[in-house]
């Protein structure tokens, strides 16, 4: 599962600021990375009038426009999605996820913090808080880093939660919903389905496997 | 794997108003449809300056905007995506995905016709058309509806694209490439899996079973 960092802080601590820092530090270091933003107002996609906008309005799910520099979904939802949803209905083929704000999310948060600008720290460990960046320290049992110590920051991202990627995993959902696998049985499934695939010709030595099967 | 069909015809054949006609006819028996649009020209979706336009500067994989009513996606990509490409990098929870042309790609085409402005078809049985919308009548051994006959081209599309989504089906991919299966592999695969996953608690009868393992 790709993992997710929040970076949060009070308005006017500079988050947007810290992603533009540790954005080029990780992806030098060959990650990719999602970013998610909330938008509380709403936001134009397509302009009214146009094709992918008549799409839009005439009922579709999701509506794609392509170019050969980039790519737009939009689709419509009925409530905020949380990370976990963004995570499972949107975003591929990245490395990790890193939002902006979320505070109330459950994710594992970076709280930004300037001593001219606040008095206390936004979060709590209670809040899934992993480290701090600011201009004073923090005794708080969890790593502070300084604001410019963006490489500080990928260190601690990239040994605590993408180290992990290389390691063997097996994801299983049935409908939708992610099913915990005991050692055991994880075991067996992944030794099972990896014996079978490997006898088939041409997959003989598979890095990753999915398998879908629908009623 | 969700099908796709291109709704193709010449400059001002009227693509994007049937496609209007014929989303609310399918959405109104279930289907979610995705629609995927071509823009050469590039098109902007998050204005300079704004946080996420900043991230993407920054060079973020991809960015989401998530607001209560709808979330959108940018990603970059090094040339145009096929369909079967942005089907696999973008889409997900949809039954069924109209692209507005896309004539060069090698999914099946219906196309567009009107006698007033074109004297004849932009497709041809080679280029997977199945089939013709138009004010005149084709002999070209496909079926040919009328303009306004939403209704009977999504009872077409119904019966040859979407009912086959009932049947149980099971999809196995290594390495990101999809790996066909003979029908002996595949109901031994199928069986295996599901007779596995049917032993754990609450998984009596998965409907949907995915699983991903990766070294």
């Amino acid at each position: 599962m790709i993992p997710i960092i929040s970076i949060v802080g009070k308005s006017d601590s500079g988050k947007t600021t810290f992603i533009e820092k540790l954005l080029p530090e990780l992806t030098r270091r060959g990650y990719r990375i999602a970013t998610v933003k909330h938008d509380v107002h709403g936001f134009e996609v397509d302009r009214e009038g146009k094709d992918s906008w008549r799409h839009k309005q005439a009922g579709a799910h999701t509506v794609i426009i392509s170019s050969p520099t980039k790519a737009a979904l939009i689709r419509n939802v009925d409530r905020d999605m949380t990370l976990d949803e963004i995570r499972d209905k949107l975003i591929r083929e990245v490395d990790l996820i890193l939002s902006e704000g979320f505070k109330k999310d459950v994710q594992p948060k970076i709280e930004i913090f300037r001593k001219a600008r606040h008095k206390e720290l936004l979060c709590t460990e209670e809040d899934h808080l992993i480290a701090v960046v600011s201009d004073r320290e923090f005794d708080v049992g969890i790593p502070c880093f300084s604001l410019d110590d963006s490489k500080g920051v990928a260190d601690f991202i990239e040994k605590k939660y993408l180290k992990s990627k290389k390691e063997e995993e097996i994801i299983l959902k049935v409908d939708g919903r992610i099913v915990p696998l005991k050692p055991f049985i994880r075991d067996f499934l992944m030794g099972s389905i990896k014996g079978m695939v490997n006898s088939l010709k041409g997959c003989e030595k598979p890095n990753k496997i999915e398998i879908r099967i629908e009623d």
